[in-house]
């Protein structure tokens, strides 16, 4: 199992109430949660999303990867010291873990991807029905291979899926590298017609992320920009 | 693909704490709302509505559109700088595109219509089930035929479909303009008989949205006309 | 469509720091409210109805029914200036429209009934299964018949049926008018056994709403006695 | 219909905040509720319990009877007095009646047991599935007796039956009283094989109810004992 | 039934606001909740876990086993004693029992294994499909022992299976011990292909838990470290 990695991807919500706090505290709130990040990040992969305009239900997510679910935990400890969890709550959360496709023939990398940091990042949970678990092995390699062929014919998005089997709720998270996400959307309904789509169980909610620096994606929440903040780089 | 805009439907709900505030303060709070809408709505389309009196769960929408995500994004990081989202949360929101239709022979527009702003926008998230997926294409074009001929007997109410796939949680974001909502009311109920209506799998919630000015759409909020505001003009 | 009306069900529960508030604030809370629905009550039928002891999570229900919906939005916008807003959320909102029956052969009021307010009226949204939708017309009048036929042999029971379809979430709001929830409790039983039960897709919730002014309404959710408050008659 | 009563379930949580006040503020704050269930006891059956250390979600029931709604009506305005009121919310109520059963042969009591105090009360809401109700009597007469038998075995378990058809959301609320919660498991276990549990649609939350004088129950929410408190006798 | 014990999932969450509060408060806060465990603990099965980085809705678990419900109750009543408790709600509570396994020719504890406290706990709710307990003994038989067979091949992972039948909404409470959460993910990816799976009704939520002492799952809540917390050994 070397190789693999656990993903956690933590999605954010700040209290209206932050917003009352003055611009000093708020900055210092930032500072603190940035701080967190950055001193994750120089060990570990970790990259920062803002969801404001793309969704109502939260603002701001960290994916985060790791060997082993220790620095994770600590990652989350060191964030609830920072003054912006005094005023945060967490919607939505997913962990799960990289793993070898039986499907693919291509290589599905256990790490994340070098250089594969496009403008957006759409990530959802899934779940597929309990009889695609009972097809045999050839059968449901038929139908993968054909679902697999349609997402090729869309060759800018890349696909990363992880897994939550008995981790977390849900049985995959599943997220898409893109630049535009209108060629998403035809890529995603394009795939309502194939096989394999009526197994799925369910994908939502969906999360369409604007790729950010932590830096950035707090400066969102309350439209400061980032120039203003020379400590926060 | 040159054409086709994003559209963002954002329903806020107000604290009742928000309404304790002195009216100044109120004043201010909305004032400030109202810029954000106000220069974004000097390049782009914007609408404002009022859902007080027609729901209980959201008091006020805004929909805007842009053929990228970046103005709606910015739309959204400016109004968290207003003193109303000091104050508010956001309990409904719907990113979707524009895109031609493969069923209907009637030209689509991929941009907001002109000239369309009835009294009503009504508004639904959609999905369909997956069967209707499975389905060939002239048996869903013969299927949407049917759905279409009914709508068309009801000549004073204008569909626009926007697309979801991928973006958000819903396949579809329907919206319609009325003048009547009774007569939507007879038209929808018409519709619960098409073959077409058994491939729905959800359509709620739905609103009902009362066409305003972004100002006024605010000031029913907490009640103070319009005139009283002379710089929100 | 002329005569049809619209109605609209408004359900609130005050936040339970209300209460917190001194006797005259509250007393100057409730008189506001109260100002708003009796203005509206000049020209419009307006009810209102307790909850306290029936149900949890709502304590006040505001039935009021227009013409259009101008007044309703109205009456809402007002209701917003009124203290108790301040402290008060809307757990349910139910949007609905009269229309005549096409089963029922008794005439069925477009306006309010005059001369009904019995001591409880017994409220819910339903929404039926798509297949009854494709029944074809005798079958369904078949149907409907026998369940009226059941609902005759209660014959202080009245039955209020307005229409949500494309206006808000349910399709139907059913009311009913009783003096005597025990004999609604056995015509609902005896109606599970009836084919057109079969064709309910939901019926709840379901809320016991007892008849009362405005201000004993609003006087039961402090425990202040009517005669305590002579400014609100 | 002379005997059949309404029984009421009231479930409370406390506010985390209210553990914050003051010792005495909260003294007074139960004796102020203490006295309302007191008041309602001399003339109805009215029986505490805690949930604490059973459920999550809810640290309180209040289980009350009475021939007609209004006793039931007044009780809650009264309690809606009481200081601890102004720091709890109702997350469940369940509204029902008593009937007399068509099934079993054993009378049912209209009115609550005499004499029936066990250690603990499990209470829970049910509906059947509809297809039960389509059966004809003798089949479900049949099926019925079959689960009373199970039930026969375990005869320290008295169940009781309460109609909440067109009361409120749900069409049973089922309550037993046991000293052994342990030999209810057993029985439950038991009944998933009979022939009348796959008629069953839904019976949660499942609530174990600890049997407590009105003060008892009072104190479990802040860890004060009842010698604490003199005048809550 | 000698022998059988109930066991308890109480599961927490802070309120952003209590991280507010000064450091010796909080200091103070995590103390008085230790010391309810501790004292507990000291005739009891305790264990406590922490889920902060793992997920968003909770950030510690408590799970306690006693012969009987009376200590489990007094421990949550002097819980609510704490200050803690003041800025803390409990998203998810699960009450069970364990019993005799009618499936495993294995010993199944009935009381909690000893010398089994490895790095996660993995806790799930669990219900069957009605269809399951209509099957005739020898088949269910039959399918179990497939399920239990896919289970051995992972040998270093323990199951815990305790039993909520009417006295809780679930049906089963499931736990596992395990050091490797990937290995537990493999087995239940593989038993996804198993006869027995087709038969679960509900098994989410799913809690990846952190093993810890009391005094170290309540300093994850606002990152202090044990050391600085003598008191709390």
């Amino acid at each position: 199992m070397a190789g693999r990695h656990y993903v956690k991807f933590t999605f954010l919500k700040v209290d209206p109430a932050w917003r009352r706090r003055d611009q000093e505290a708020r900055r210092l709130d930032k500072t603190e949660f940035a701080a967190a990040c950055n001193d994750f990040a120089e060990d570990h992969f970790l990259r920062a999303y803002s969801l404001v305009g793309t969704r109502g239900d939260t603002d701001l997510m960290i994916r985060c990867v790791a060997p082993s679910l220790d620095p994770i935990h600590q990652l989350h400890v060191v964030l609830n010291q920072s003054g912006l969890m005094r005023y945060a709550h967490t919607p939505y959360s997913y962990l799960a873990m990289t793993k070898e496709s039986v499907y693919s023939d291509e290589q599905q990398p256990l790490a994340p991807r070098e250089g594969s940091d496009r403008r957006y990042l759409i990530v959802y949970p899934m779940w597929k029905r309990r009889d695609w678990y009972l097809l045999d092995d050839s059968e449901r390699m038929r139908i993968m291979r054909g679902h697999i062929a349609v997402g090729r014919r869309y060759g800018s998005i890349e696909i990363n899926t992880a897994y939550s089997f008995g981790l977390d709720d849900q049985e995959f998270v599943v997220s898409f590298n893109a630049d535009d996400p209108g060629e998403f959307l035809d890529l995603v309904q394009e795939l309502r017609g194939t096989e394999s789509s009526a197994y799925t169980l369910s994908e939502t909610p969906i999360f369409t992320c604007i790729s950010s620096s932590v830096e950035r994606a707090l400066d969102a929440l309350d439209g400061e920009t980032v120039a203003a903040h020379p400590t926060a780089s």
